[in-house]
C-alpha cells in the first residue's frame, strides 16, 4: 500500500553549449551544488535539500535540449518488473549498466512514443552532504542563489502525445490529472501526469517537434521565495520568459526563464495535492490562456513556440 | 502503482459540550461550512476546498474527545481486502452499514491497540459545493474565518503505542516517518506515520490515558495564512496554546488552540514531501523540545498534559 | 519637527462610465466600502483600514479619468499658509467651501503645470466604521475582495513636467526620490515625489496629453496578498495589465489592472522608507524597462500608451 | 515641510561581555557587516541595506547594556537649534567632537530623565558598500544570516517616564503613538514615541531600574523572513525569548532573542504607518498581555523582568 512503483523524477541529462557559463548559472543563480564530474566531463548537481547524489547532469554539446529523463522506482524488483512490463507492452528496452552514471545503479532505458529517452532506476548513492537524521539541526542552510527544494517535473513535446500518455498510464501507473483538449473535445493537446501526490511529475504536449523539451522545473518553497528568485534573476540579467504568476493547471505559482544555453527552466511552487479519487480537470483550447497563465489569461508567443 | 490502499484521513466524529457554541467556532472562526445535519442531531462540516461531502462531524456529548477516526481507501475491493487482512491479523472488525453516516458508504470499524476507534470506507457523496472541473474558475472564494485547505491528521494517545504502530505498518501499509525515543533508544515514545506523501497522516503517542485525542489538524495554505489565523483567533478570544511556530518533526509550521469544548485543534502548514526511500528521523527524549517546538526548543506544560 | 505641511494623498474624484458596474468593481473586487452618496449622485468609498471618511469618490461621466486629486494637510493654519504660498508663487487658487464634498472641510484648489486639478484640505469627518482606540480588537476584519490598506499614490501625465515638479518642490515641500531622464541626462521624463516616508506620494510623467491619469494606486499589505489579488481579479475577469511583479523604482511590488470604465488601477505593496538624507536614484531612458518592470526588464506597449 | 528635525534612530553603542562571541552573533546570525574598528577597540557594524557607515557599535565591557542611543537629525543647523532648545528646556548638553566616533560628525549629548544617554548628530560617512544610485542593480544581495533592513528602535526603561516623554515631545518633536496606562487611567506605564511615520522610534517604560535597556530592534522585511530568522536562531542555538508573533501595539510582528552577552534583541517587522492626524491608542494595564503578545494575550515572566 502507500506509494509503490515509480517514485519521482530523479535526474536528467541536459545539453549545454558553454559548460562554464551554463554551470555558473546553475551553481550561482539557481543555487545547485556541484557534487562530482565524471570521466566524460559531465557535471553532477543537486539542491541542498535532495537526499540522493544528484538531480541534474550537464553535458557540453553543440545544441541545447535534454538527453534523457530518469525516474526513480522503489526497488530493484519493481525495476525488473517494469522492464518486463515495458517489453510485454511492445516497447524496446535497454539496460544501462551500473556506474555508467557515477554512483548510480543500472537503468532501464526506453523511448517514449513522443521520442524522448526515459530511464528507470532503483538505486543511487546518497547525497555527500546528507545531514544527520538523529536530532537533526534544521534550516541552518543560508542558501546560495534561488536554492530550490528539488527537481520537480518536466514538460516535453512530441507528435505522438496519445501514445506516450497511454504508455505512462498503462505500464508505469501514472494518472492524468489535468489536460487541455481541442474545443470540440476530440483531441488531447497536453496532459499533466503524476505518479505521486504531485499535480504532475511529467507533462506531455502535442507538438510537431519530437523529443523536445519545453522546460525542466525545480521546486521553490514559497511564493515569497519566487519573488526573491525573480529579483535575483533580474539582478543577474537572466532572461525571464514569464512570471511570477499563477498557473490555472496545477494551481502552482511559477517563473519561466532561460539558462545561458537557451534551455527553459521553471521555478515552480506549490500546486494542490493529488489523490486518485479526484475528478480530472479538463481545459478547452480557447481557455488555454487561463489554463497556463492564470492571471493575464493570455499566453505569450515565446512561451508557445520556443523548445530545445 | 502510484497510490493504493489507504488514501488519507477523511473525517472524524468529535464530541462537543455546547453544540451551538462549538459549532460557531468551527463555522465562523475556523471557517468550515455546514453541509448537513442527520436525524441523530450530528452536524456535518467541510472546508471550502474538500471534494467529498464532509470531514468533521460534531456530536453533542457530556465530555469532549473523539468518537472515531476515518480513513478513505481507494475502492470497495481494497476495503474488503483490508477488512479481511485485519481479521487475519487478529483484529475484530465490524461493518457499519451505508447510510449510518449521511451519504457515506459502508465502513469497516476496528479498535487500535491504543484504544481508538478507526473506520475505513471507500465511498462518500461529493461535496455539494463542488466546483466545475471543466475550465474551472479558481480562487474565487473569499473565505470565511481561517479557511483551511482540508482535514490533515490526528495526534492520538494511548498505552500500547507499539501495537498501534505495528498494526498500521503491517496491515494498513503506513510508514513511520519520524519518531521520538527514550534517551537509551530502547522505547518509542511517539511515532509519526504516513500512508501518503505527507510527513504524517496520524501520530501515535505513548500515554497512560488510552483512546485520547491530543489534537486534530486542518491544513493551512501558507505561513502568512497562519499569521492571519492567529490574529483572528486572538481577536475572537480563542485560547491559543502555542504558536505560530515551526515543528522540528515534519518541519511544518503550526498554531495550537482549543475549541470551546476544550478539544485541541491544530492549524498546520507545510512540512516536507515524504518518499519511501527517505531515512527515518529519530529524536531522543532530551531533544523533544526542539522536535516539537523548534524555535524555543522548550515545550509548555499544557501541551504535554492536556488531552481530551 | 516630525511631519508637517502636506500629509498624504487623501482622496480623488474618479470619472466612471457605468456607475453601477464600476462601483461593483470597487466594492466587490477591490473591496472598498460605500460610505455615502451625495445630492450630486457621487459615491464615497473607503478601505476598511482608513480612518477618514473616504478616499475615493466616483462620478458618472461620459469619459473616464480623474477630476481632481486631494492631499490632506496637517491643520487649517497650514492650509491658509499654503494657499498664500501658492498665490505668492503665481498659481491661481480657489476656495471650495466646506460641505461641497460631504463632511469635508474647505479646500484650496489649484491647477498644476501638467494640467491636473489639485485640492488641499485639513479636515474631514472620521470614518463611520472607526474602531475603538482603547484596548482595540485588531485584525478581526475578514475582508471583502482585495481589501487594500489605503489610497497610496497617483501617477499622472502632462506636458509641463518640470513646472509641476518645481511647484511641488518649492511650494508644497515635496522631494524627488527617483527619476527617469533621457540618456543624455538633460531632460527629466518622470519624477517620483514624496511628502512623507513613502517612496512616492505622486509621480509626474512627461506626456503630450495634459491632465491625464496613468493610474491610481491602493496599498496592499504583502506580496502574498498581491497574489490573492491577482487570483481574484482573474477569477472575476478583471483585465490585468501587468504583474504581479517588482518595480525597480520604489522597489515595491505591484499589479496593474483596469476598472470597468478603463481607468488603470494599481495594487501596490511595499517599497522602501524614504529619508531626506538618501541620494536620489536616477534611471536613464534606456534602462526604463528595468526601472518599471524590474523582473522582465521590458515594458509592455499598453502600459506605455494607455491613459485616461 | 515633509520631514524635519530628528530623522531616525541611527546608531547605538552596546556593551558586550565577550567581544568575539557576541560579534560572531551579530555578524553570522543577525547578518550585520563589520565596517571598521577604532583605536578604542570598538567594532562598527551595519546592515547590508543601511546607507550610513554604521548602526551598531560594540564595546567590550564587564556588564551588558547600552552606553548611548543616537538619533540623526536633518542638518547641522537643526542640530544647533536642538542643542539650544535642550538647554533652554533645562537639560545639560555636551558636544562630543567630530571623530570621537569614526567618520561621524559632532554630537550633542544629553541625559534623559529616565537616565539614558542620548546623542544627536547630523553627519556620518556613507556606507563603504553603498550601491550605485544610477540605474541600480537591486536585490543582488544573497544575505548572510537574518539580514535585517536597518536599525529600527529601542525600548528603554527608567523611573521618570513622564519626564522623558515630556522632553521628547516638547523639545525633540516626538509624538506618542500608543501607550499603556494603569487601569484607573491615571498613570502612564509605557509610551511608544515616533519622530517619523514609524509607529515608534523609541519606547519608554516606567521601571525602577534607570538607564536600562529592554531591547534594541532591527527591522525585518517580511513575516516569512521572520520565520527564517527564528529557524536560523534555533539552528544556531540562540535563546529565543518569545515569538514569532504579532504585537497589539504597533501591529508589527516580532521575535525576541538574546545575544551571547544577554542583551535582548528584537527582529521586528512591519507595523502601520503613523500620521499625526491619527488618534492615540491607549491600552490599560489589564490588557497588557494583548497589547504586547497579541496572539496568546499573555506575557511571559522573563519578558517582563529581564533588562540590561
Amino acid at each position: 500500500m502507500a506509494m509503490t512503483g515509480v517514485l519521482r523524477p530523479a535526474h536528467c541529462e541536459l545539453r549545454v553549449l558553454d559548460l562554464d557559463e551554463t554551470l555558473s548559472f546553475y551553481l550561482n543563480i539557481l543555487g545547485l551544488t556541484e557534487v562530482a564530474r565524471d570521466a566524460a566531463g559531465r557535471v553532477y548537481l543537486k539542491t541542498s535539500n535532495e537526499t540522493d547524489q544528484h538531480s541534474l547532469v550537464l553535458r557540453k554539446a553543440d545544441r541545447p535540449g535534454m538527453d534523457n529523463y530518469a525516474f526513480k522506482v522503489i526497488d530493484e524488483v519493481t525495476l525488473e518488473r517494469l522492464e518486463s512490463d515495458l517489453r510485454a507492452y511492445g516497447v524496446a528496452t535497454e539496460w544501462i549498466p551500473e556506474g555508467e552514471m557515477l554512483n548510480t545503479g543500472r537503468r532501464v532505458r526506453f523511448e517514449s512514443p513522443t521520442g524522448h529517452i526515459f530511464d528507470l532506476f532503483a538505486s543511487k548513492a546518497p547525497a555527500p552532504d546528507l545531514r544527520s537524521y538523529t536530532n537533526p539541526t534544521l534550516f541552518d542552510h543560508e542558501g546560495v542563489g534561488i536554492n530550490p527544494v528539488r527537481l520537480d517535473h518536466w514538460q516535453i513535446h512530441g507528435t505522438d502525445l496519445d501514445g506516450s500518455v497511454k504508455l505512462f498510464s498503462e505500464v508505469l501507473g501514472f494518472s492524468t490529472v489535468e489536460k487541455i483538449v481541442t474545443n470540440d473535445g476530440k483531441t488531447d493537446l497536453a496532459c499533466w501526469m503524476t505518479c505521486s501526490h504531485k499535480p504532475h511529475d511529467v507533462a506531455f504536449v502535442r507538438d510537431e517537434r519530437p523529443n523536445t523539451l519545453h522546460h525542466l522545473a525545480y521546486l521553490i518553497g514559497s511564493w515569497e521565495q519566487l519573488l526573491r528568485a525573480a529579483d535575483l534573476m533580474s539582478a543577474r540579467r537572466v532572461k525571464i520568459d514569464a512570471g511570477p504568476m499563477r498557473h490555472g493547471i496545477t494551481q502552482g505559482t511559477t517563473i519561466y526563464a532561460f539558462d545561458p544555453s537557451g534551455n527553459r527552466i521553471e521555478t515552480f511552487c506549490g500546486g494542490y495535492d493529488y489523490y486518485p479519487d479526484m475528478p480530472m480537470t479538463v481545459w478547452t483550447e480557447n481557455e488555454m490562456g487561463a489554463a497556463v497563465f492564470y492571471h493575464t489569461r493570455e499566453l505569450n508567443e515565446r512561451f508557445l513556440t520556443v523548445v530545445t
